[in-house]
């Protein structure tokens, strides 16, 4: 999680959402095959979230698109929309910081994971939390 | 709905789920701004839905991620990764043709959409739903 937190930091000093993403393959020690930052100003799109930027990552690293067998650590709670990403590549664990109650797919689609895949939540909540708090305020502080 | 029936077409006969996506810009005479058909076997990635490509062509096009007043066509439902996505670019108006009740959104993620977007489903129901059938028949068979 640190090292998604460093993408998240990434993320935050290039102006975007402070979101970070690394997948690891933990198969042996312990592998990072993808990882990813919020994209979204840059690229002027939606879809260009960490976690969808690091699951192609990963495709890419391991030549095929199911990630069985691999953790994802993300700074923030999964949207609906990379809930779903992770629910198709088969993710076997999910590992995410602060909790999105307004768009974390806790909330609007529960069961979009797949039905293997293990979840634990809270993981350096403070700090990735923190960071989010930080962006939206200086944010406000610009309008 | 014609037009992403052909991109579902042109999936087929790549061997992939024929599933096709069309972007219009509603706003005067109506301007194609952005079609796709799914890719996830020959980009080894599970994000490379129709919607979801269409949604990056769509924003490359206006130079701007979000897509009010604009209409997205797509043969199938769209599952819950591509319903967050259509939400997340403020989609105005979503026309689908074949139901998905193993995956569609309006099972698992029924607010994942934008508040303000209208659906309208059943368009061209039957031939978008045959070209499925017809795809998946023939995956059974070579089986």
């Amino acid at each position: 999680m640190r090292m998604a937190l460093h993408e998240a930091e990434q993320a935050y000093a290039a102006g975007e959402i402070p979101v970070g993403c690394v997948i690891v393959a933990v198969s042996g020690q312990g592998v990072v095959i993808g990882r990813g930052h919020n994209l979204t100003q840059m690229l002027h799109d939606v879809t260009a979230h960490a976690e969808m930027q690091a699951i192609t990552a990963a495709a890419e690293t391991i030549g095929g698109k199911y990630l069985q067998g691999c953790t994802l650590y993300v700074t923030v709670e999964p949207c609906v929309m990379c809930a779903g990403a992770i629910g198709w590549a088969q993710v076997s664990r999910l590992v995410y910081g602060a909790a999105d109650p307004k768009r974390g797919y806790t909330v609007y689609a529960p069961q979009a994971l797949h039905p293997k895949c293990t979840v634990t939540a809270g993981v350096l909540e403070d700090e990735c939390q923190e960071l989010m708090r930080r962006f939206f305020q200086e944010q406000r502080e610009r309008k």
